[in-house]
């Protein structure tokens, strides 16, 4: 699998008109950068922190420290000649290098660009280049679509035992913390942490799991994904604790039918721009545009936000593979939210829903 | 309590020739970045995990996105000038800077410099810096001294929890959950994934827990902390299951007697080099030097890595209020390994120890 990845990688590097790719964090080597490691991963099933993989048409290397020696004989494919750097990486990576080399300006510091920079043999070229595995990640093989479903159906399962407890009486981080350990005594792990949001602080574009006791005729916006084997779920649900007020049950019906026509618009070659406004327009003919401050949705697998996007400011156009969210949500200032997302993979000819939950509105103890 | 740690903030920075210097994370705003996260947090309190501030002897500027207004307002103390981003940081961030301003290039992607330098006003100097606040945040006053100190117990507890179920026939996997799980109970997290390695696994030097189940006769590294309010503990213990074999329990003896002497040395004054040769040369005296592959310890506070550092190649000198481990290890590749930390403040005489668990060789089952 890494080998035909690392294939497809080569491809796009010769395309670009380069002879390699360094795949990896050059922010702190080894420490950080969420995307430059889920492009490691993606790439080598490498599942440490501290790898910069080399690719080009004549290269397949893999860079670790003596820490991951191990790991990385266990995890990375043999497609790849795996060196264990004996002092820091930046100099080891400097000796892998030669001609025309992109490397990924948007994760690399400019602190090691200059420390990378002083150890290049004679006649190699850095060149700034971003997002070329990001573009392959998007599209998601089987594998990976198992992995993503079975995130999301860990998380529908906390939903549901959550709701079993009741909202009602509970804080809104009491709730959060059992879905969490919900998703965990699953074999999961949360893929962020759950937004738990009533009443008022359902309008707080990001809000976090307070004290605050939910009350009867409050909506909750409860955001909650899980993560498996790396790849996560990302799904949201708004519910009615007791009898809501007509204004929330039309912001309700409003929301839920933004979202079917986000839905309906989701299909290979539509572009991201098109998708949002399918489910935007709904919203703004209701005058409420003003309330929908986000885009419709985002690329989820190894990230929890990934290529492609679905706003008005997209470029990107869906294709089969794609895992999207459709999220769209009102706010009202002050009194409360409603957001409902599904997770869902673009098909042949539509798309599959990932997201087992019913949308119709429901009131819950 | 922020307004104070800004004015020293600004002290350094007028003595480092600068206007301004920005604290945060400008390799992906809003996303990422832990040292720089940790950085705007010690000096305004905030939180969240966008937010760019800019210090000088006659700025104090706080700058997020809209997302975060509300809790800027709550956390961000009024020493600070609060802006909020009306669209993307870095331009709303360029318009802040004037003079000569540090940045932080080991916290900076080349594309984000490259996107701040084009909307720079006229006569601003960016210069590359780093470690100011880092400098500042590696002495705790009280109340990160509580923090920590509070951390270390539940961890502790964690332990004696994890210990009364036993560790015979369970898998390194199972009880590192538990220990999350008691750590979570508590009120806190974890504040790294906690390592539990048995046998032949307690010589990697980055273990991860297996499901490999601990048998009888095995030495059990377990390395764990927690956090609370962002603080973040760190410590080590090494167990025997069962009756070990007489170099195992010489070779525990070994570290012990290296930790001691590793202790000894803390106190205002000494060199990172010298705390680590204290240890080391104990170890080094019983032939075993190069099965102890790492340095003595580091700082520990918002980060669990953090300055000073404790090895061979420190520049640090030790002073009152820096929080470190002390952990020196013996690992024997195949058979078993031996680490024994204890975090410690540095006290104005000496230190004063955050760990309560007993260090003599403890037998379980």
């Amino acid at each position: 699998m890494s080998a035909e990845r690392a294939e497809r990688l080569a491809a796009l590097v010769a395309g670009e008109g380069l002879d390699q790719v360094i795949v990896g964090d050059l922010v702190r080597p080894g420490d950080s950068g969420l995307d430059a490691i889920a492009n490691a991963r993606w790439l080598t099933g490498f599942t440490g922190t501290s790898a910069l993989v080399v690719v080009g048409p004549q290269t397949r290397t893999f860079l670790t420290d003596f820490r991951y020696t191990e790991r990385a004989e266990k995890q990375v494919d043999d497609a790849f000649d795996r060196v264990t750097a004996t002092g820091r990486l930046i100099p080891e990576l400097a000796k892998l290098l030669s001609g025309r080399v992109g490397y990924d300006d948007a994760a690399t510091s400019v602190a090691n660009l200059d420390k990378l920079e002083t150890e290049l043999g004679d006649g190699v070229e850095l060149v700034p280049i971003s997002g070329l595995v990001e573009r392959l990640r998007r599209t998601k093989d089987g594998a990976e679509l198992e992995l993503i479903a079975e995130a999301a159906r860990i998380a529908d399962d906390a939903y549901e035992t959550g709701l079993a407890a009741g909202l009602a009486g509970r804080s809104e981080l009491e709730v959060a913390a059992a879905a969490h350990a919900r998703i965990r005594e699953l074999g999961a792990e949360p893929s962020f942490p759950a937004i738990v949001a009533a009443g008022p602080n359902g309008a707080l574009p990001h809000a976090e799991p307070s004290d605050r006791t939910i009350g009867q005729g409050e909506l909750v916006v409860w955001d909650m994904g899980a993560m498996v084997d790396g790849y996560a779920s990302d799904g949201t649900r708004t519910f009615a604790v007791g009898e809501i007020s007509d204004e929330a049950r039309e912001v309700y019906e409003l929301v839920l039918a933004a979202q079917a026509a986000g839905l309906e618009a989701i299909r290979p070659g539509v572009d991201g721009t098109e998708a949002d406004e399918a489910a935007r327009s709904v919203i703004r003919e209701a005058g409420r545009e003003e309330q929908f401050g986000h885009g419709l949705g985002h690329g989820v697998g190894l990230e929890v936000h990934e290529a492609p996007v679905l706003s008005k400011r997209s470029e990107d156009t869906l294709g089969a593979g794609d895992v999207v969210t459709v999220e769209p949500g009102v706010y009202v200032p002050g009194e409360f939210g409603v957001r409902i997302e599904d997770l869902v993979v673009v098909t042949e000819d539509g798309y599959r829903n990932l997201s087992s939950l019913s949308k119709e509105l429901r009131t819950v103890s």
